[in-house]
């Protein structure tokens, strides 16, 4: 372990981000076949805010500086993040994809498929590059959040075919497809850090409750954003009757009237339907019920980024990027 | 290295097979999602032959006693082998294989594809069970024979779109999409039995080109073998205008009338196209030559397999498989 106390300088979210992305914008694959590599490298062109390599990155540099071992790693967390995003794309159809054609719309599904499966491979390549002993305990964490990923994206499409879905086993649900990712990517970093066995429970908890909570963000911003400062569309989650935090806890809190009346509405199209909802929504309660339960996600989050046993002042960068994440204005 | 010179009792295919399959017919999901792991584990459950796992514990076995790391490489190529069987089959939207319903046929396309997923990452899982140092040299070549074979099922569906087919450009699909993975379970197990680089190589080069004839004949048998031997319709590839190494073959020496004969015959689905095609393909003397080149690739097999520094009766167990595998009757 080399949990050290001295003081260097620390870096920001915004300068891991230029050297992460100076180090992943290359080429990660062969150059043929291209009808195979090229869908793949398109979808890596296309971008994204490359959050959980940066929580790798920030994970490893809270106990020393960085050290070589976390980039292959933070490269393998992106790679098998977009992996998981080509895939999604078919077993949604989705055809957009940050403003772009996504790669199934582009090149046809069975090469949208290929090109994530060999994604995925080449993720694998990367932790192959880390050396001497953490590999097994990296591939291990690697490997139960690479599962426990493919189980949220399957539990999630069990919810489309089911009426209602209780907060709980949705909790569970958010927790699989995206918290344990953000959380085993700064676990990753701490392992490759040196971090105690305590130490790396502590940032793992610091990164599953912020993903709860930017989850439940992501979901209130839907339907109660500032259209102006959200970038999309307004209750788009509501026009596509898809299961949210807000949806889920408005079922289970509902009096028999308001249920009735949110039953009705799943089942039409009618012009005012966001309106509508959007208003039951606040009569039960649930938007006033999402902002305190965001609230309280957040604050476990921190305990836990407390409870590190680093000096405070090395905190500094996951904090900042903690509280850019879960207080987009809304 | 330990490439000893005693003997002891080898194991033949069947006791390997028999020992394998006890290990392998258990649990490797866990339960819950089970409309996730339900599909996977349906999936193993409807059987196949286990060749590559036996090539990797006889690649292990021939350099020493069996060793237990050989047992979890052996599971994770199997998983391995499945999934890319549960991929292929989406984008081959094959409804039937082992004369069972497919994953998506049974589950859907989005389930079949995130079965497929998890598969992949649990063979991974396997793999991590190896200790020690060569950890890095196995996930190394199982990770570049993963590529390869996404390689080989791209090029494979890139050529349906095609009209001809150059003899070379085929054989190296076939040798990505089928013959590396034979040929790196026996390099895995080889490796874990201490091998040195030349006899992995040499290993590596017999399960090459015992792939590569044993896909000639593959193609030569859906044409020329016995019905009642063959136990499936004769003539599906023609039907479906597969490209096979004969039409591919009988392409390139086809004088002018022959070839336009085949274009015709490619562009109807008349009764007689199966019995027609194949007077084409003896005419062309394709039958012939698919024969000498099946003959050529077992000869480089067994040459390979000779250079390898054991004593001779230690390959006795894989010389009687290859032997079985590329000697079935027609």
């Amino acid at each position: 372990m080399r949990e050290k106390e001295f003081i260097w300088d620390m870096h920001s979210f915004e300068e891991l981000s230029r050297e992460f992305t100076g180090r992943f914008d290359t080429r990660h694959f062969p150059s043929d076949p291209s009808s195979l590599y090229e869908p793949a490298g398109y979808f890596l062109s296309i971008g994204g805010k490359r959050v959980r390599p940066i929580l790798c990155l920030m994970g490893n540099e809270l106990f020393g500086e960085i050290s070589p071992d976390a980039w292959p790693a933070a490269i393998a967390v992106e790679l098998f993040h977009n992996f998981t995003l080509i895939h999604d794309d078919i077993m949604d159809k989705a055809p957009i994809r940050r403003g772009m054609p996504t790669v199934h719309e582009k090149y046809g599904s069975p090469t949208a498929l290929l090109a994530g499966d060999v994604m995925l491979v080449v993720a694998y390549d990367y932790l192959n590059r880390i050396g001497g002993g953490p590999i097994h305990e990296i591939l291990q964490l690697f490997n139960r959040t690479a599962r426990q990923v493919c189980e949220g994206q399957q539990i999630d499409m069990d919810f489309e075919k089911k009426f209602s879905v209780d907060l709980n086993e949705y909790l569970h649900m958010i927790e699989l497809k995206t918290s344990v990712l953000l959380a085993a990517s700064l676990q990753m970093g701490a392992i490759l850090g040196g971090a105690g066995k305590g130490n790396q429970q502590h940032i793992f908890e610091f990164g599953r409750n912020l993903g709860l909570a930017f989850q439940i963000q992501d979901d209130y911003l839907d339907a109660f954003g500032d259209p102006a400062k959200f970038g999309k569309q307004l209750g788009g989650d509501i026009v596509a009757n898809k299961k949210t935090f807000l949806l889920v806890k408005a079922m289970e809190v509902a009096n028999s009237a308001q249920y009735e009346d949110i039953r009705l509405l799943l089942e039409t199209d009618i012009p005012d339907k966001v309106q509508q909802m959007l208003h039951l929504f606040r009569v039960c309660g649930v938007d006033a019920w999402a902002r305190a339960l965001k609230e309280n996600y957040i604050k476990t989050a921190f305990r836990h980024l407390e409870e590190i046993a680093v000096i405070s002042s090395r905190k500094e960068p996951l904090r900042k990027l903690a509280e850019f994440l879960v207080q987009r204005e809304y």
